[in-house]
């Protein structure tokens, strides 16, 4: 039956995270051990210590893993939190890319696999990475592009290209690995995954980009591949099926990504809600001119309607559904609406709008990208488009 | 618990009901008894005939007054159906200003008054009309500068003053009547609301408007009141609470609006849809065009966004609260929205849009009023921005 | 030199228009001679004999065929007054598809042809229609699918084919017809253009179209031609460049569509900004609030830059230059921006807007065709698109 | 009479400049003199030097003082090709705020203050900043809030009072100074400008701010005068008149920030085109998407209109007209439209817009103050509806 309602332990979730946001997390973003890439690891360790304390570490892994186990639904709840300050998913242990990894592996890895990756992911001693995306000219709104070859050898297969706009990869542990495949005969056998420690030989961070956001613990790095082995026993499910998998991760992932982005934008609107209702111009506040008013409303309309798009597409998911047509839905709206909500904000917040007095003007230029990343707009509305017209 | 599913009632109901529109109701447009103004009465006592084989007439009303007695979400789920025609609502019996009425009667009218009137309007005999909006100068986005009077004159109350966009009046039987009041002292209670048959001295249709929309039986009218008498029993509710019930018509009121445009909306995507499917140019297919497949993938997330608003707020309406923001929320969001859509429609189909080989046309004339009656999209702002500012 | 100041005869021209329109030809605006599908012809001839009063007719014509021979400039100039009424045009016997035809004929035909039709359409005696567009499955944005035969039969031509949403053929008594061409071999030798009167055994008037735009004399038609038999001097131009002519009619019909909607929409932000004026609502004037403030700021902004491409585009023209990305550029420009001026400009006037009381109602019905015929808004972007990317 | 061709020195100048750019100017982008909020001094001094060699430093001063004398036509071609690299304007000495403090002192200046101040910054010695600007409470958006007092004593003025946000201050030579202004008795005779060294006692620089925006030389900051002396002789034109000069000076400023905006707005867009020609992507190249096609179309569209409001209110401006009215729309539009230019340009590169291997990263980052200093959009659209509503 049509519901809106929390359940009591989403309640308490809610509240409780975000109170932990607002007491305990809002103050580390003063903290100085950041770079012009993202916060230190450092400042990374703390924050995880703060969220064991308060039981709210790795929401989103089962809790034989050691996480908190929640279903889809009550991670909107608790994300949509955590998102009120760009360190909150860094708290709790569901920033992408590892939120996504954990659960990509927790579906499709081995019971060596969970134990050797996943339970230290969840207790948040190793951050992991997912390699994907490729420079001009391979993989990228395209996967099928994809240049980086895994070549079977014996028990081995041996991986070589270069992967780029790779996601926190500085200081993290653990890597997914993915590359078309060849068999020993050379024949492309398709897309595969593959499970990898970074500490490892043939695995060489090239460069950490310097980008436009800052939110994410080690920035977006460079990697080159060079005859990197892994043994059979680190493929990720099967051989071949490696974009099926892209598929099991992304309509989560791009989710995931819709939750924390409403609790930023949420906090960049909250932030221009306040200042509307104090700063004076031409007679009287900001917020009664009807010009910066009506900004406001609209921001409350588009929220609204992102924060259903996202609990009905995790609906779908609880039902066991993979939700692809919903999640990409719900990726395309959200992005584009809560781009123009940060914007809202930081319209109404005039000069101070641009300068870091206030978080908005960072939330504005890390949430640029959540419109190109997991399917740039035009990509989502291609995909959508071919469904409706079967 | 947040919860997307309906029930197997709603199930019912919705196929029911969307098949009644597509096998019975759609045939009745080709129907010529129409005017420029809208549909004949007579083509509407045959469309309520025919809902009435089906059980589907007056779902909204109480089942002791003869309606179905349905819930405020289970309404969503059928009068979005019913929208999918011109003529599904009328013959459902859920048109404005119908609909509205008969929710704020049951509201707040006593019993003898429901008798009266409700049951009449339950069963199709009668429609009711609801007169508050008044000429330039008098009450229109702010009520507040009604002008029409009703002066205690002993056990009666006489009525003065034009209205105007009075919608459905020509043909109408009751009528809800706004004026403020003045009492026997003269002094100004408050507006107040008074039922109305309409076929009484003082009462006169001055002028049938010529008006975009023409979707609604009898048109938008012009009509006098003078020197009305009504009789104290005629007072609906309370003397000097006219507002206060306007706002209990109003929230309602207003989402049943983004319902059954959410239906007509719909029809206008599937139209065009259907044609971008079929018709081709450059070589392919119009869907297979990238211009044209990305509107239809904003009109299926925009359409969604509507939805899942409306069933949240039906819900909030289901708890017992009056859902002021909630509702002004959905109908600004709505309104714009599903004006885009059926926009978007219209330019898919090219030159055939602007014929009347499709509803599309009539749809996204009826539609622009959306965006104007029962509070403009800029009342509704300003609204909504002085709640989030308090 | 970069200038935009008008040349004295421009003013001159300008300020007769703008009286003549003001004086003479809104007050036509309540006449009754006009049916469903647009003004009567016998409302028409008034209106010409008029323009004829004030020496305004046919400016658009060389002075040698009877008309003022204006350059694109000054005829931006002129044709803007013009549109500030929808009889303006018609009045000055420069309505589409009339206009456009006499500077195709000026442009290609040969002496006689112009002595025989040009002339006859300067004077305003007779007007002229332009039959490209098919129904579906033929000729509508992609004018290669036209379906339309044109068979060599010794000197004569024999036209089969059916032509839609043929813009004022009721009344008219000229037409160019366009056709695929086969030789007496039965070779296709493309598309050509042939000049006849419309009174001729095989023209067909099917059907006049119920459309959504009341603003053309004789509204949308369906035409039949059946075994249509054409001498080859009715040829305009030679055999086979039937596309390179519709290219030279289409630059500047395009702009003079501009330039028409500009002073249509300028009309409709004058009443809005009259009725803002004067219009009260919660305390102040309707101007006052910013929320109807802002909309009439964009009104300007996106005005005064419509009328700045059209001028630089009537440059470019009148330097020589076929203007083809400029008067695309144009074209979807203006008939998006003009679209949105005519909306905010209903949205300002609240429920007034949806009624006849102003002619913002018929200048929003007559609008919305403006992004679909002469190349929709898709087929520019694509085609600007594919100029810039080569 | 409509003109829209360049005069031959235009041409030249229009070219010599493109090619300084191309040829010069661009290569230093990967200077690495620079920090998080601008170029460093170094940088420009050789920036400076080389457009010296040129001849195309100072074109907004007069050739008296050691300028190029360019009218604001011809500014406007120079300066939208200086605007096509971040370092152009900064080369050509033309950046905000010392091309608009040069244009105020040339207009309102006397003899000696020209020669003490005008010859300094023409030759590229010394730069200037505008401290008008106060922090929340203060003069922002609405300029009549202005709290910095300049008491008069004797034949000096006494300032005291907070600036922030003055942009270019750290390493400036020349300030002109903006306060409220008490006379001898304590009387409040209004806002007076005054123009003094910077390197003087009550001058502190009290922080440079972060901002997101770093194309000015010394970024953004607050500065504290503390019983700052100013001589009578000191005072840039009359006492009283500060916001009379502030409008003298506002209407060009304005103006130019559109032209260089204009320029570094083509910029991204022609990286986008060349990309959109280049990358692949679903079998053909991102251009041949219509996606992204029709994003790189409006992208034209839209220049287009803010070359022309720019091109047309300079010509106003040649006419002797302060042009308040259309610079405050061309700087509304262009703010706006400029934005959405460089916006689609990051979106058309995909992952690559989000790093800093072409421009168009850091040109968001900087455009998105534009629509907010020298007024808001907000304060735009206010304005310009008071004077439509006259």
């Amino acid at each position: 039956m049509i519901d809106f309602a929390l359940t009591p332990q989403q309640e308490e979730l809610k509240e409780r995270t975000a109170s932990f946001i607002r007491d305990v997390v809002i103050p580390y973003e003063a903290d100085t051990r950041k770079s012009a890439h993202g916060p230190s690891d450092a400042l990374r360790d703390d924050l995880v210590n703060e969220a064991k304390k308060v039981n709210l570490l790795s929401p989103h892994i089962g809790t034989e893993y050691g996480g908190l186990g929640l279903d889809h639904r009550t991670k909107a709840i608790v994300f949509e939190e955590a998102g009120y300050s760009p360190l909150g998913p860094i708290a709790l242990n569901i920033a992408a890319p590892d939120e996504g990894n954990g659960h990509l592996i927790e579906q499709v890895a081995n019971e060596d696999q969970k134990e050797q990756f996943l339970r230290r992911m969840a207790s948040g001693e190793a951050r992991s990475i997912f390699t994907m995306t490729e420079p001009d000219g391979g993989a990228g709104s395209d996967p099928s592009m994809m240049k980086t070859i895994a070549q079977e050898d014996g028990d081995h297969y041996v991986i070589n290209g270069r992967k780029w706009l790779i996601t926190s990869a500085d200081g993290a542990r653990i890597a997914i690995v993915m590359a078309r495949t060849l068999d020993a005969n050379g024949v492309d056998v398709g897309a595969s995954m593959f499970l990898t420690e970074v500490d490892v030989p043939g695995f060489a961070m090239v460069e950490v980009l310097d980008a436009m956001d800052s939110n994410a613990v080690g920035g977006h790095s460079v990697i080159d591949f060079e005859n990197l082995r892994v043994h059979r026993t680190q493929v990720l499910g099967e051989i071949g099926r490696g974009f099926r998998y892209a598929q099991v991760r992304l309509g989560p992932a791009r989710l995931t990504h819709c939750m924390r982005w409403l609790g930023a934008a949420r906090r960049c609107h909250d932030i221009a809600v306040d200042y509307a209702r104090q700063r004076q111009a031409f007679g009287k506040t900001l917020g009664e001119h009807e010009g910066i008013g009506f900004q406001l409303a609209d921001n409350l309309a588009e929220m609204h309607a992102c924060r259903l798009m996202i609990w009905q597409c995790a609906w779908v998911l609880d039902q066991g559904d993979q939700a692809r047509t919903e999640s990409s839905v719900a990726k395309l709206y959200c992005s584009e609406a809560l781009g123009r909500v940060v914007d809202r904000s930081l319209q109404t917040l005039g000069g101070t709008g641009i300068t870091s007095r206030t978080v908005v003007r960072q939330t504005y230029e890390d949430i640029r990208a959540f419109r190109i990343y997991d399917g740039p707009s035009e990509v989502h509305r291609w995909s959508i488009a071919r469904q409706l017209l079967k």
